[in-house]
């Protein structure tokens, strides 16, 4: 099965919360401490509890590095958790000249083994070619992000008349198959008035919880344009919940109820379509 | 001593030659394969021979994260190699949102011990900020890059007038202390029109050589312009001259005519100046 029909076989069971494993030793719980390898077991609990209803899964590598060769480790058996069946996305944002793509990519899909990464476009074309030759993966590139400095660069305006971040998306969809874009869940105006442009294209949606961005209200624009291949990604307000040693039972429940969330979004959709 | 301060003492003996150490255990002497670590072997001759000689060594993420925790280990060894008194940069073109950007930061400059790290700045401010608060490093930001993609979107002309790259290096000056920008030695052009918006702004010039652009002209164009503060990288070009048992050696007498050509150039400038 490859990373796109992982993607819409999740999505078909109307699961489209992304766990995203941002996982930071300062911040999960105490008596995971004693453990040789607290990282690991924190994820492996999350897995666990949540593997039937995420959608997929997403490891942002920051956190991962942060800790040098120990907690690359705990990345790479916390990734060998993961049911084979759900789709794994490596978070790293990159992008660079053509043969220093190639090792990263190398590294993604070959050494980590994940389904699918984001990428940064700003070097352009050949900076990203390296990654699209991998066809069964499939690949988020930063379209419109959900922070507040997608201002400064991201939104200006060209000469041609588009914003930066819709030049980028009309580009980058004639670049390949199995791409896909990373549209920011702060951005509700902007999603409204790209949807043509975003159509046929699978989204992967930051922002939403410690961020600020409204699952409702992302969720209802998508269904009622027919967007039905998307992403939410949920972090911090979803896996640091709790710090007894049922920590993953909660979030399992929280999980569980943000699905419940998009079910009734979907049902009142086809009540309406 | 701070990063930039070890840019500058360097610079002014006249070393301007940053070592890429674009490591693939795939392109390093065969010889080297029998030891434990090969790729910190290859390093470490590389580094004992041109410490005298180099400006500073870049280490290519990419090239270490594709081998996993091995090769990370790798990295990590061979930046202990390197005399405290020459700049480090971490080359990863990093930046996210604010708290993972927080996370590589910390794995750029407490973990791997950088000096200096280059930065997309792609998703603005607050994915930079993190790396700023480290005052004593030093930041090269992506202006310029040197490959064909960067006329996708780094070349493209806003509605102000300015192409991206010039919006880029403009606001990111504006943004702190110790910041340096990437221009690509494949645009000599852009180069010399960007001289006043460059100027103060320490300069890493990737492209010449393997990419092809040509050490004479940048040179000479920087000089003539009073830029002093600047560093070229050659990767590729420099380290892969001999697969014999003395490899290092090719590389420094590699090396020391680059600087000699750089030294002539000098030598012009000052006379005509």
């Amino acid at each position: 099965m490859n990373a796109l029909e992982k993607l819409k076989n999740r999505n078909k069971k109307h699961l489209h919360i992304c766990v995203g494993l941002d996982t930071d030793i300062n911040k999960i719980p105490k008596h995971l401490l004693q453990t040789d390898d607290p990282i690991f077991e924190f994820n492996k609990a999350i897995i666990n509890e949540t593997r039937e209803f995420a959608a997929a899964y997403k490891f942002n590598l920051a956190f991962y590095e942060a800790g040098g060769t120990k907690t690359i480790r705990s990345l790479e058996k916390s990734i060998a958790e993961i049911p084979s069946d759900i789709l794994t996305i490596g978070d790293a944002k990159r992008g660079d000249i053509g043969n220093t793509s190639a090792m990263y990519a190398k590294s993604l899909f070959e050494h980590f083994g994940f389904d699918a990464s984001t990428l940064n476009p700003l070097m352009g074309y050949d900076s990203l070619e390296p990654f699209f030759n991998y066809q069964n993966k499939l690949h988020f590139v930063l379209g419109l992000t959900s922070n507040p400095g997608s201002a400064d660069f991201e939104q200006l305006k060209l000469s041609n008349g588009n914003f930066l971040y819709e030049e980028i998306i009309t580009k980058v969809k004639s670049w390949g198959e199995n791409i896909g874009i990373v549209f920011g869940a702060t951005n509700e105006e902007q999603l409204e008035k790209s949807i043509d442009l975003l159509r046929g294209l699978p989204l992967l949606i930051p922002g939403v919880g410690s961020q600020g961005g409204s699952l409702e209200n992302i969720v209802q624009i998508l269904f009622e344009n027919n967007l039905n291949d998307f992403l939410i990604n949920i972090s911090r307000s979803l896996i640091y919940l709790d710090k007894s040693e049922n920590f993953a039972y909660f979030t399992k429940i929280q999980l569980t109820k943000l699905n419940e969330i998009i079910r009734n979004l979907t049902d009142k959709n086809e009540k309406t379509n």
